[in-house]
């Protein structure tokens, strides 16, 4: 498959329009569960234009419910941030209508700037968004995999998404970045893949989640397998699919993306639309009990609960000390050659300062070129979707910082 | 009814032998929602003797799941904390076999010191301890209130315990005390009783529940209502009840009464009996994941979740200032005349010391007799249940003081 040849890029200024591409890798992928896929699709969208010699090349990593479509406006009916988009306007902030999730990093004289940088999006691996995953048709049985789809890895979804890029072309990135578990695919193409990349943004996010990240994704997969209308995973085409699971697990989702600070400022504890209590047991009396259920019903509208378990499952498993270092950090970064860039927000509990700190030192230690910021901030984990404008020129800069270390 | 003549208090060193027992008030409870409550029953505690001139009750009020049964062991069969015990033991912490939830707090020579205080513990309104709750008997159909229940307030619960002690002959008191919730209780015993309580102690506790402890509450109680087996409330009798629901409230509830530094320090990211990934999605991999799992399977089997329901909602429901200052938590605090001891744990998010500051700047401005203890402690919001060594000298001290200022 050749390198699409309609790449748009937008006018300084005004946003482009942009439709998902895919590709399908040409032959089996190997997991790290020790099974194989078949058959997998790639979903993408590209912003810019690539170099001749192919250096310029910024691969942007999604997180969890996120999708291909970062940048520019999508007129597709479909198109998933046209719909809810992952993000700030998912969290009800504000509206983002059919732009893409990093919309106000991406594009022309931005953050990535599409003037100078081929950036890249790639739906991940197991997601519902245009890649494959459990609710896709399983080659071998004409049915969707539900749960006969394998447990997927950070690692898995890495490797889909270097087959992906070698099938247009491309065999090395000037950078990988995201937030998140978007940072996670950062960090992890530079341990899997040393060679072919040279910087790593890693954005609010962790070389591997704590007890506490551990438990809150645990929660919420549990409240997907509790509801009956999960079916063990074979809910599709039986009309029923566990929306309520869906939900409660995105209402937890949304409290450990905010702060405590940000969720006061934005609520207190002003009821909805009442001047009174209710006094009744299912009316959502407070804006921030309405405010959840809504967001609830509409991500559970939107989001395969089986790509939820699975991409869940994987950025708990996702430990770079324990799968490329024995158990040390350190050991795990020791072969890397890319330059570093961490941010992470004063206000994120979910992905911890801590945690990049923990990273940072494990980089000095081992020599490796890093520079973290910790960036003042009250959004908490969101901080990384909304609070751009502290976060933009650290990012240009580094992606320059890069591009001149040839 | 006349007062227990059965108190039996333990020979210091020793745990004494209680039984729960109960009262029934004689009239209609009036309730916050208008409605009132017919034939209402509160299980009770109680621990030391009573002095002559009935000058020396402490009140202490339980948290969401807790109950009577505070100090002291129990050999009933169902006794409460027999079987599973509110507080430390229910999060696997230690075990407490059928000690009281606060066993370590009351008794001789203890905090709550029963050679000096008689100390009541009554099970609060909506509970399914063995007062009346959504799960009793509604004398007017023969069959469970469920949600024909009324949705009560903590003012309810307070009332109804100031009429059970009535019935006790006990008109005043020393003190109330407790934590979370419990905290709540003793607030309101003196917003409401100003004239009936000289002290209050308010541990882990707020004036009222910010947004984050609002959606946290909303999450719990959403799990429960969609579990089909919740069936609208009316689940007794049908062989099914919203155990899936009940467990992922519980799980939600963990996790906020925990620290992230305290359940590193217990799990990290250690396997439960495993060298390596399951690479599936239903297998608890993660010793934190099985902690969870257990912890809910082991509550939804004692607790009723239409209970949960009720106590949750009156929680966050409960607001000083809305409901005694219009707003203003200065204004409600300033006919107030106890004494207050408040203490905050530094790693407690859930009722976090900031509330614990603004309370005391409120009471402050009142010119009101208020001390306030920010205690370092790591467990979260458990460590007023868990880290007795540091309380039980300012509780003891503040009791002193309370008792001696006649």
């Amino acid at each position: 498959m050749a390198l699409r040849e309609d790449v748009i890029v937008g006018a300084p200024g005004s946003a482009g329009v942009f439709r998902t591409q895919h590709v399908d890798l040409p032959g089996p992928l190997p997991l790290d569960c020790g099974r194989t896929l078949e058959g997998v699709r790639i979903a993408y969208e590209a912003y810019g234009n690539l170099a001749p010699n192919k250096d310029n090349v910024v691969l942007v990593c999604h997180a969890l419910s996120g999708d291909a479509h970062a940048a520019g406006y999508s007129e597709e009916p479909d198109a998933p941030s046209a719909v809810d988009g992952f993000g700030a306007d998912d969290r009800g902030i504000r509206p983002r209508g059919g732009l893409g999730w990093w919309d106000g990093m991406i594009g022309p004289g931005k953050a990535f700037d599409t003037n100078r940088y081929f950036v890249i999006c790639t739906n991940l691996l197991g997601s519902c968004r245009g890649s494959t995953g459990p609710s896709s048709i399983n080659p071998a049985t004409g049915q969707p995999y539900a749960l006969d789809f394998p447990v997927l890895t950070v690692g898995d979804m890495v490797r889909a998404e270097k087959q992906a890029l070698r099938v247009l072309g491309i065999n090395s990135l000037l950078a990988a970045g995201g937030g998140s578990l978007g940072g996670m695919q950062a960090l992890e193409w530079t341990v899997a893949y040393p060679d072919s990349i040279r910087g790593c943004i890693s954005i609010a996010s962790t070389a591997r989640l704590g007890s506490q990240g551990v438990a809150w994704n645990a929660i919420a997969r549990n409240a997907i397998m509790a509801d009956p209308d999960w079916q063990g995973g074979s809910y599709y085409d039986t009309g029923r699919a566990p929306t309520a699971g869906v939900g409660i697990a995105r209402m937890v989702g949304h409290v450990t993306y905010l702060s405590a600070e940000s969720m006061r400022d934005k609520f207190a504890r002003r009821l909805q639309d009442r001047a009174d209590y209710s006094f009744t047991l299912t009316e959502p009396d407070f804006a921030v009990e309405s405010y959840l259920r809504y967001q609830a019903e509409r991500f559970a509208s939107r989001f395969d609960a089986n790509s939820y378990l699975y991409i869940s499952r994987a950025l708990t498993y996702f430990d770079l000390a324990r799968d490329h270092g024995e158990g040390q950090l350190e050991r795990a970064m020791a072969g890397v050659k890319a330059h570093y860039l961490l941010m992470s927000f004063s206000s994120d509990w979910l992905y911890p300062p801590h945690d990049a700190y923990e990273l940072e030192a494990a980089l000095r230690a081992s020599g490796k070129s890093v520079v973290h910021h910790e960036i003042q901030a009250s959004y908490g984990h969101d901080s990384f979707l909304l609070d751009e404008r502290q976060q933009a020129p650290i990012i240009a800069a580094f992606l320059e910082k890069v591009a001149n270390d040839d």
